[in-house]
């Protein structure tokens, strides 16, 4: 089942994590060999926790080489273009929001794949889809987005149940990974858009 | 051995973990969302590291139900009942306690259930028993517990070898539990309460 | 091939690296249990996450007492000598620099001797050389210092890939650890001394 619609689901995932790290760092600024690492480490960081996770070690990344280049090109992209790229702040959530959304398909659909149950794999989805911003913002020193106020969580994990049931019904892969992905990434992109967010603590609404 | 009790152990260390988590996230204040993600980072992120470790992957926790509907529950409890919980700061100290004494005790007799030698196993329970915590404060740009002043890694020491000399023992499971996690506990609180600390760099006393 | 070159050069490394996590952890000051709990998450996770990437569970460390012994022994010596150690910050970075050259070598032959491609060893040599620091500073709340402005990764790459070299030669082992241990630390601390720095994003060289 790893088929080749979810490695490029995979990658293209990869490739937005990635430029988000990588502009995070351009934008503190860092030099050349730190917005690479901050790329590899956004791009491949969710993907190495779900496979240590899920004992599927030595992870993918490691063991194909278009897993490696991806980053490093997107890295060397952002380092390069970065001008061109716009405002940054508004890029890398656009990027991150993507590969969040890709991440959360492809996350479950290999937890699936490796034996777990369903409600441990939409889960696992969410984790991968969280764990690479979760890296680039602690290395970075930034809150992470998954805890910051807007909707994050809660989209990855409804695209990752969406796979999950999507596998369920024996749909086919596109099925499987396009509607759990713009749902994902939609959801997010709106939340942000109309600064939609969860309810707070009873009590702290105020702040 | 993952009998009955060190399941229920390993249970009310994952709740008393994740209200520890959660009651970070509300006093920030995160949306539920937010605070639902810290309980289960908190929560489960000491076993997490503890069998990515020790080479039981997948964790028991993706495996078995009840170790994500815990966190989740202790989530919504904290986010729903937080102001009766009373002073914030103080409750999380405590519940992190608690997780502290149990996870030393439960990481430690995993450990050596894998395999592990007692040094090491007690030493992975220590790992157990600070990583969820660790995980919380890292994620909440809180400085890690463990490394504040008050004692936090030796209670937990302690109490994991207190675990591996009654296993050593063929002690009933119960007299495995109760002493090393009361040990640990106690001894934290008791630290915590009266201000007891461990000494300091020779020349640095003066801080 | 895990030869006695090998242990030696891995745990020299780790009390490299621990000595580094116990004078970040003195000049806090952090207590004793606080530096030695640095000292041993400088000096073994680099290590951890190797083996855990790899699939090398439990690792090593858990399973050698002398894993466990050195960085006790460095935070104990850390601990009590420090004024003897001189100017900590310099100190700190020297240690911290001998720990990257000697892991980026160990943690590439580690990885090819599990089976990894040439190129994923180097970058799993540059990952286990990187990862004692950013764990020290995570915890420290510092500036991992893979991405403050100095070049790191880079030498850490670059000693990694000789050694994958000299063993795709036969080369004997000293060949495989010593030039690329020496390469990786000598441009470091050669590129510390001088203030060499990586080129920075274009546009944002002013600041």
């Amino acid at each position: 089942m790893p088929t080749d619609a979810l490695v490029a689901a995979d990658l293209v995932g990869i490739a937005a994590f990635a430029l988000s790290g990588a502009l995070v760092a351009v934008r503190k600024p860092l030099d050349i060999f730190g917005v690479l690492v901050l790329a590899g480490a956004t791009g491949l960081g969710g993907g190495f926790l779900r496979d240590v996770l899920i004992g599927a070690t030595p992870p993918a990344a490691l063991q194909d080489w278009r897993y490696l280049l991806v980053p490093v090109l997107a890295g060397l992209v952002a380092f390069r273009f970065h001008p061109a790229l716009g405002r940054v702040e508004r890029k890398i959530a656009v990027f991150d929001a993507a590969g969040m959304g890709l991440f959360c398909v492809t996350g479950a659909v290999k937890a699936l794949e490796f034996g777990l149950e369903p409600v441990a794999a939409a889960l696992m989805g969410m984790v991968t889809a969280i764990g690479g911003g979760v890296f680039r913002d602690l290395l970075a020193g930034r809150v992470p987005v998954v805890l910051r106020e807007e909707l994050y969580a809660f989209p990855a994990l409804l695209g990752s149940t969406l796979a999950v049931v999507a596998v369920g019904w024996d749909l086919d892969e596109v099925w499987v990974i396009v509607p759990g992905a713009l749902l994902a990434f939609g959801y997010r992109m709106i939340a942000l858009r109309r600064g939609w967010h969860a309810p707070l603590p009873p009590g702290m609404d105020g702040y």
